[in-house]
């Protein structure tokens, strides 16, 4: 590879650093930017660099937004007693899908050791302030059904239950693996509706 | 998707626009990157608008390079009589790689009117005043085996037999709708052995 000048490989490998891309899908994404008339560097990289200027974290779920507080939190006709708690943003907008009507809680992560993310990595903090201020009937716990998603979901058991009567969990209509953000809408309305004590 | 910030809807759209990359990835990967601690969008968004900065093309092959002409071109006991033509630089860093010993040719793309690709887009002009130039005794032409491969392998031999004594096309023992990047060491080299007049 060292034909290749520095910053053709400097970018070779940030696009190996992506889950799925490999070398070669990595250098076939370089060239294609380098000569392609549609993509260019120029729009993915201003892109990339404006993506954490101005965002936000709601004030209140933790959602990705441009103001204090979510499209969802200041919205009327919600169940404000209800909140369903996601790894990432992508849930919440697969959930509005479907029709959910409560709140949310956006944790950005799931408790994962290895990946050096422990508790203070994500917004549990908050939700546990969130359920102490009161309010709130029942936490809906939507981690993704795999190891880490389950060691989460029990773990916000264990920092809720002194204040909120109901914690649920979705139902296992979705399959152990899965990704929530690729489920079907059925497959996740019944995950909703078949929910469990936790 | 109304929900999300137009700054994280600009980097999937970006995303979506390469190859392979779907809506669905495109939405995996900027979250990645919002969350991640080994990939960043700083990191790659700096090396995507640094990618065109310094670079350069080489005078003589136009391969990319940072100074006026590239390590092979400047190289000795390079074949200089034998120019083998590609697609792009990957190709050069390919045929390195099974010991090839001549020269090279960087088109930069292939004719294909649909994606706008005509003679002036690639680097044909300097290809065929390398071929004026005078002293070279063959050229390979090594555009990939595809129908846009073999339009530009048509119209390089018409191009270029005034000037050039051998033109000669690399075996078709690479199967026909193939990638030159991602085929094996071995296939490479039977192709280069067994290439055959244009």
């Amino acid at each position: 590879m060292s034909l290749l000048p520095p910053q053709i490989t400097k970018v070779i490998e940030e696009f190996s650093k992506l889950p799925g891309i490999g070398p070669k899908s990595a250098e076939r994404l370089t060239f294609h930017l380098l000569r392609s008339g549609k993509a260019s560097p120029e729009g993915l990289g201003k892109a990339l660099l404006d993506l954490k200027g101005e965002l936000k974290y709601c004030r209140t779920c933790q959602m990705v937004t441009l103001q204090e507080e979510c499209e969802v939190c200041r919205g009327s006709g919600r169940d404000r007693s209800q909140v369903l708690v996601v790894e990432d943003p992508l849930d919440v907008v697969a959930f509005e899908k479907v029709g959910y009507r409560g709140l949310y809680h956006v944790l950005h992560g799931v408790l994962s050791p290895i990946d050096g993310m422990g508790p203070e990595q994500l917004r549990l903090r908050e939700l546990v302030e969130r359920a102490k201020a009161g309010g709130i009937k029942e936490v809906i716990v939507a981690t993704n059904p795999d190891v880490e998603g389950e060691a989460t979901a029990a773990y916000i058991r264990t920092q809720l239950s002194p204040y909120v009567p109901a914690i649920t969990r979705l139902a296992h209509g979705l399959p152990m693996g899965a990704d929530i953000g690729f489920a079907d809408q059925t497959t996740l309305r019944e995950a909703i509706e078949g929910r469990r004590a936790l």
